[in-house]
């Protein structure tokens, strides 16, 4: 038997069970795969033998198209560090023994840098050691930060809720007439890409975020107050966004005041309140009324309001991570390739995981004002398709239908 | 002449423009009025004579539907407290000049408790002085906290993207193994039906909340901690939904460690924070992984995920507001009646706005669990119906259309 393996890994996003979707239904129509098990919370599944039989949801169209339109990972996910298999190829084994056990000789990895570097490992030994196996890794980041790939699923449908979200927001700001700052933290630890779609909210003339700040840029508190003083001058609803993590220019974050200290698993500092942080400098250097929002998990939940292309793609680079490995790929990662901005064409590709494992692709700074508090037409030129079109959500008693795997 | 004037106040909502919609439409098609005015900036437009010709926008269907579907209060809004004309009657006589200046026979007020109260009081200055105009309220309030309405407009909305949103944020804390608290905080300072609300995620079988906390019913922290850590001891994740303004038994704000200590002009006290303290609360007494989430303005701006309901029934209350006016009625504020669950039946009424004003309708504690965790059977009755249905969005490049009126 050949038999194929999925799994997801890291943080939801909206379009992960898209990419789980276009690998399913590039297994029910091919001859190369007999059945499909999924790995219960990413690749500690593959380790403890902890699978959950797909087969008979191949056969559902319906239960496919409700999938695809689930937030979150159906598989579920975890944080799970593989480190090299020369100091500690035990649960290389264990993964090898579920492989043999299952009579699985495909592998495809849903999931962003970590994950590509688990990808990067696992193929890496079992070349080292002359198994039979192919594992293929397939993009998913909200933060567009992956190396080699025009952007990341999940990325344009976290553009599409921010776009969205930021134009109410500034209507719900603009009905009083007192002074008023509004600061918008939007998701990216070192990179501004989320923030930077806050700019879409001017799609269809709208004002949109007046200020804004991505974390590649040094952040000043001095500047910051001069360029919300010089907005207030002008109109009296000010709506700031800013990435979770501006740092300063001597390498500090901007919500250090107010983080944690706690880090992750994979040793990333755990970052919250930049907005709280720089609510409280605003009360206190202009002393207006001043509001923190953050947008938090549901810029990367909001399933109800996906991007069609970002769902479409989502879809076909799961397909195309199984083109590659029932092929005889291994240790690559299924890529876009932008061939042309309008009309907006793309091309799917197969990329070297190495070069993407462990990279962070952050925004180029020339697609950020010299002002540093805005975004550059050239950065509107690479957004803007990515948040077209609107996909068909069934709702059933008022709220979006869902499926779970378990 | 007899020209109308429509004003709009208080906190925005999804579907305050519905009803101005309403009572355009109403103007359009009635012999009764001439022109129509809207005051800018809720009753101080009215004071200042700042006013906005609406009779060109009254003859553009299109413009109407997409003004229905745009978020906020097109008018602008105000929080302004009128006295009592006993005491200083410069501002209604200023009203009153403006009446006269611009043939106003007609004045429609669309708005919260606070707005209802100017109505009251603007409606007993023209009786006691002779004046013949006449003054009607429409309600509206995410926090559905109005007196003599079954519900209020722009809560069916907010209750739809509470309920989504749950759902969707319950799928993406759902995915990893490991002991996490979510908690987040929803709108309602004194009532909490809104957070209520966050039960219909539950709606076709998913989980929803496991616990659910309104600030109707005394919280205690040893209570929260023994909830929290039972449900914790059969599911890794742990879904906490709360009201902004829960209190413990002494009468003050979980908030209130970290409350600002401001008050707005009606001396409200600034309320944020109580998710940031419970957050705070559980890492300390079980010291796992808990994230606050507030879901701030986007619960009532929201207007891409707004209930169909909802968005009918605040347009047909405009309509009615209007019907009143012309035909004589004043101080009385349209309202909704519910004559049935199953099927959902409503009429619409107009009821004493004194009985409204300065009154708050807060949840029943019987529809709370004895457990204070959770809402009854019959909290889901009144609610489900509330959310049914979904607008039809007009989307341009990738976002909402949206009117703005200035």
């Amino acid at each position: 038997m050949n038999n194929l393996l999925v799994a997801q890994s890291g943080g939801p996003t909206t379009a992960i069970n898209a990419t789980l979707v276009g690998v399913l239904k590039g297994a029910r129509i091919s001859d190369k795969v007999d059945k499909v098990f999924g790995a219960k919370n990413g690749i500690e599944g593959a380790i403890n033998d902890n699978l959950i039989d797909l087969n008979e949801l191949l056969k559902d169209t319906e239960a496919l198209d409700t999938l695809t339109y689930t937030p979150s990972s159906a598989l579920g996910s975890c944080r799970y560090k593989m480190k090299d298999w020369r100091e500690d190829d035990e649960p290389y084994k264990k993964i090898i023994d579920t492989f043999i056990k299952h009579e699985i000789k495909y592998f495809i990895y849903i999931g962003g840098n970590d994950s590509m570097d688990t990808v990067n490992k696992l193929a890496e030994y079992c070349k080292m050691n002359n198994h039979d196996f192919y594992i293929m890794g397939a993009p998913k980041t909200v933060d567009n930060d992956l190396n080699l790939t025009d952007h990341s699923p999940g990325f344009g449908s976290a553009a599409k809720y921010i776009a969205t979200t930021i134009s109410e927001i500034e209507r719900d700001i603009s009905v009083y007439d007192i002074p008023a700052v509004t600061i918008v933290e939007i998701m990216g630890r070192n990179a501004g890409w989320l923030t930077a779609a806050s700019a879409l909210a001017r799609v269809n003339g709208g004002p949109g975020p007046d200020l804004i700040y991505l974390c590649e840029k040094d952040f000043d508190n001095d500047k910051f107050i001069q360029d919300i003083k010089d907005k207030l001058a002008v109109k009296p609803g000010v709506l700031v966004t800013i990435s979770e993590g501006i740092k300063y220019s001597d390498g500090s974050y901007v919500s250090d005041s107010i983080s944690s200290g706690a880090v992750d698993n994979f040793g990333h500092k755990y970052i919250a309140g930049s907005a709280k942080a720089l609510e409280q400098l605003v009360r206190n250097e202009i002393g207006c009324k001043v509001r923190a929002i953050e947008l938090n998990l549901m810029q990367r939940a909001a399933a109800h309001i996906a991007s069609e292309t970002d769902i479409i793609e989502s879809q076909m680079l799961g397909q195309k991570a199984f083109d590659c490995v029932v092929n005889g790929v291994t240790g690559k990662m299924a890529a876009i390739h932008r061939l042309g901005d309008n009309p907006y064409q793309v091309e799917f590709t197969a990329v070297d995981v190495s070069q993407v494992a462990n990279h962070e692709k952050t925004v180029p700074t020339d697609w950020i004002t010299p002002e540093g508090n805005d975004v550059t037409e050239e950065m509107m030129t690479y957004l803007r398709p990515l948040i077209m079109g609107e996909v068909n959500i069934k709702y059933e008693n008022g709220i979006p239908k869902q499926l779970r795997l378990y």
